[in-house]
């Protein structure tokens, strides 16, 4: 099994049990979640913003958009922490403490750079836009050099990360078995719904396939 | 409108056309949420650990399961961000530069403490569980002293907060709009599959109501 090294930040300290180092697990939790949740620090006060992202190999890739707050106080980089979390289910035990939900969540620690190289950036680009839907780049009018100018791109290389997971049935205690109620998990998923075409589209246009079923991100990952 | 003061750190820097203060708003985005992610500060670093949570009025209580980190700096409070995202769509444009998802977020800055009064505490427990699944609470084993003694909660006031939300079609360049792709949104939520029963549970025992068809978290919130 190839594990990230644990550090004294990636130890899972809670539940141990649920954590993992998992390199091939924490790349999938990475590719399967649509957003993540990036974490920064300004004038020491914790910041954090939801965006997109895509990993290419051992590099995690994600959009600038929270960028302005943060990139004042970027200069060589700044110290992040990604947060990745897919929801599976809800957990109904047959006591009110043991309710919990499955879930997958991956941690990725260190700093991030801006990507200046407009190669790189437009690399990375196209793997947040598959990401997010696979195929869809090829059917679309790619970035000019403003637009790629005007989009801020961060990357984070992935060496310092643990995922935390919970899988399977609630675990009652013994003497809580015989309580008359359901318990068991409610699957999650996100789901797609009938794709909705642009006003201004013309009528005899279809959805493609990749609208029509959506599959969910992570299908057009590069992977590593 | 009632809305929340803006402050230097709640104030929407990139899109503020996106950004909004409305109590309402943030509150409906913190009571649809299933999970939060919370970001906090040790040593200088970040940290961002998905946790549950509810809203009671003016308060956000969430789940201390990343406690033992968080709670070894927190001697009389620490200083948190809190962040709620729904994802409600894909949003395709015609060109790469333009795509986005529709969502909704809701950042809630302040000094969380934890609940120690076990009133307070079994109130804050009745409404996590509510929150994920309305009707819940009366079915099950509710928390023994020690349960409640085990169990972490942390209390945010929610007093600094904003929201940033995109809706509606994708919105290209004029010189775009004859690209003949298919330009759009495909709509995306939470789905609830098929209940699974526990194992162990007694094969006559029927799900409930609120297993069987899952309304999402925020049915049973109080509200205000």
């Amino acid at each position: 099994m190839d594990e990230f090294p644990r550090t004294d930040r990636t130890t899972v300290r809670r539940l141990p049990a649920r954590g993992s180092y998992d390199r091939e697990l924490i790349h999938s939790i990475l590719d399967q979640g649509m957003v993540c949740h990036v974490g920064f620090v300004v004038d020491g006060r914790p910041f954090v913003i939801p965006t997109l992202h895509v990993r290419l190999g051992d590099r995690l890739y994600f959009h600038g958009s929270p960028g302005s707050r943060m990139l004042k106080s970027m200069a060589g980089g700044i110290d992040v922490c990604v947060t990745v979390t897919i929801v599976d289910g809800l957990v109904l035990a047959r006591s009110a403490f043991h309710h919990s939900i499955n879930y997958r969540s991956a941690v990725v620690f260190g700093t991030a750079r801006v990507v200046d190289d407009p190669d790189e950036k437009t690399r990375a680009l196209h793997a947040l836009t598959e990401h997010l839907v696979a195929g869809r780049w090829q059917d679309v009018r790619t970035p000019s050099p403003g637009e790629l100018k005007a989009t801020t791109v961060l990357l984070l290389a992935i060496d310092e990360a643990s995922a935390k997971v919970r899988t399977g049935p609630p675990i009652d205690d013994e003497e809580d078995l015989a309580i008359p109620c359901w318990a068991g998990v409610v699957p999650l998923a996100m789901a797609a719904g009938e794709p909705v075409s642009c006003p201004r589209l013309a009528p005899e246009v279809e959805p493609p396939p990749y609208a029509r079923s959506y599959p969910g991100p992570g299908d057009g990952s590069p992977g590593d």
